[in-house]
């Protein structure tokens, strides 16, 4: 390009981005951009949040200030949020065998709820199964679900179970959640390290699920199981919800130096909106102390009845409404994105907020504001195509790339022989 | 009674059925008794013979001819049969360890499939889970669908998994299918008994079913299993598609003795409409033959995708038309029903008609016909409290009961402790 061209280009550009810089102009863009994008949230908790309370629907809007819950389809609708992974999460209880027995009929219970909850909706909704399903079940207007699977416990000691989730639709497991188990440590286990990274048989969970086609995420795991898995897994693995220990230092963020190690391996790291692991936050005594009286009360969740859990559920929100923990901004969150976007490039950021599940900021307090990550992105700059791969252009490789290896490596659907 | 009032009752009997029996006015009645009364058949195989199949709606009306379905929801309506156990069905495969693993995965899909399926039609069906159920939510015109296990199989020998089963909405079990299995021997297993009866893990499975709620049931299995059955269970059991030995002589079907023994302990015969079982049938080996060239071609029908299934299915439902067992009538069925209310009384006989599993007559061709049944009844004189016992009542006083032991040696669901 010669002086004169470059010097027109340069005026054109900057003309065109301090014309684009007027406010409206900006929300417009980005609205428009939100609705051509495929848009996916790699972690919310609807699942165990809301779908088990008498009467909740997911076809209905809701409001986060009354009801709590952070995502449905009207809210993902105004959000522009087309696809998300909804949490077959597992809170952690004992490991004996009773304990682990207990551990996977729960999960085949939320499965279950899960599944049939969107069954109910096959005009608004659809089960999404590969990288080619989200994009293609978002072009019909529908919802596209993905499941994962929040907490290695699910499946006990008994890896056949990998197999059997995957069957019923779970595309991306999580090695733990905030303890250690038999998979592997956990970041946030107050005992510390357990296994120092994955266990042997975290290992050959790996391996299980790269032979699936399962996508491994590392979020809640120690920083020694995410070095483990980036050597381990046949191919690139996620942070399906999590942060940046340079920005803030707490045990459920990512180091830079991590950062580059994954963005290297080729793995993304999707950021999460959950104040705790953004800002300091002081401590929440009356909040705990509240709470710990209330699971008391509720005893075993897994023998509660729909009606029982969701009244449990609610007053739970009610208490953690009563009792605010000190909330972060959709600033703070960008301030996270950014620095990630910084260190670990573009190809490898995403979205996972951990809606229903602790996240949710002032700015941010539930999918229907979606589109205000878009417009930041805009105002830093990025172009449509960066925040396409930020809000699932990322997340879709990803997927296609774990199907590949396991198509590579499964032979065929059984080809008929000849009669 | 003193002898003039009795002549007078027979005079009066007389007249009404005499003027009962013109063809026309029974069939109104039959009509009308169907619409008022409780109607539930406890073996229909729709999920392993249907619901799979690629576009197959439980809402529309399929016609058998073609389609080989035997039951919809417009046909259950059409035969006012307001109620079915969908049997969770799973062929025996091997009883490696590997094997088993497969056989509660398979299971498990089964039962997703079976829920998702139903969840699509909220105004047309509901699952039923308790013996209230089934009159309540046919009251308000939907169909009430329970779900049955079919082969212990499913369980292989993980004992656990029998309430992950009535978790996900068993309410009866079935110990064998054509094999002996790690439960205990079936009727028809070529090789002879293995154990004599139950196996000790069988005996115990009886246990957790009665601990559980969950209705056992005998059909398919060895006449060891069944007396097994009737001295452990400790609430009554069924035979959910069985027939009378008395009548024709073939291993599926009980004796007299057995029809005796069983109704002294409560339980109830639920007689079914397949007639190999109900009529002496000449051998079809060309049939044998076609078939097993097409088992061959499909290989494992767990590798399968819905659409490959959907097309096994119909090409296996192809054959059997093409290739014709010899087919008994209705007249056939009520020999069977007739004979097994005789022997064990009207309180301990019902249908189960193993309709898209292999049932199906000349005059009872789907579920649409079921109305005939009540016609065949009334022409044998039964009043119409007698026909609800047939179509459900028996079967609801075994699930209440089999409820009420449950909630005697269970806690109650957790109470709350003091806050």
């Amino acid at each position: 390009m010669n002086k004169n061209l470059t010097l027109l280009f340069c005026f054109s550009a900057a003309f065109s981005i301090g014309y684009a810089q007027t406010d409206a102009d900006l929300e417009a863009k980005a609205t428009a951009i939100q609705s051509r994008i495929f848009t996916v949230d790699t972690h919310i908790d609807t699942p165990t949040a809301s779908l088990r309370r008498k009467g909740w629907e997911l076809t209905q809007r809701h409001d986060v200030a009354t009801d709590f819950s952070q995502c449905d389809f009207p809210r993902m609708k105004e959000g522009g949020l087309k696809s998300a992974f909804f949490a077959v999460f597992l809170s952690q209880g004992t490991r004996t065998p009773e304990g682990l027995i207990a551990a996977r009929d729960s999960t085949l219970k939320i499965f279950m709820f899960t599944r049939t909850a969107l069954a109910r909706y096959p005009n608004e909704c659809e089960l999404a199964l590969t990288a080619d399903d989200g994009p293609r079940i978002a072009a019909t207007g529908k919802r596209a679900i993905y499941l994962s699977i929040e907490n290695g416990y699910a499946i006990g000691k008994d890896i056949t179970l990998v197999k059997t989730y995957y069957t019923l639709g779970a595309r991306m497991m999580g090695i733990t959640h905030f303890a250690n188990n038999d998979l592997g440590d956990s970041a946030t286990d107050a005992k510390g390290k357990e296994w120092g990274g994955l266990s042997p048989l975290g290992k050959d969970v790996v391996a299980e699920c790269n032979r699936l086609g399962i996508i491994v995420d590392a979020s809640h795991s120690a920083d020694s199981v995410l070095d483990d898995l980036i050597s381990l897994s046949k191919t690139p693995i996620i942070l399906s919800h999590s942060g940046c220990k340079a920005v803030y230092n707490h045990a459920r963020n990512v180091t830079d130096e991590q950062l580059r190690k994954l963005a290297a391996s080729g793995g993304v790291i999707q950021m999460n909106t959950l104040s705790a692991y953004l800002i300091p936050t002081p401590p929440n005594p009356q909040k705990n102390e509240a709470m710990g009286k209330l699971m008391a009360k509720f005893g075993s969740f897994g023998d509660m009845s729909d009606e029982q859990l969701g009244d449990a559920l609610m007053q739970m929100h009610k208490l953690q409404h009563d009792f605010p923990d000190k909330k972060g901004t959709i600033d703070d969150f960008m301030t996270h994105l950014l620095h990630a976007i910084e260190v670990a490039r573009i190809d490898h950021v995403g979205i996972g907020s951990d809606m229903d599940g602790g996240g949710g900021l002032i700015g941010l307090e539930d999918v229907s504001d979606y589109t205000k990550i878009t417009l930041e992105l805009l105002k830093h700059g990025y172009p449509e195509e960066d925040i396409a791969k930020v809000w699932g252009g990322n997340m879709l490789r990803l997927m296609k790339t774990a199907e590949d290896y396991a198509r590579q490596v499964k032979p065929a659907a059984t080809a008929p022989a000849k009669a």
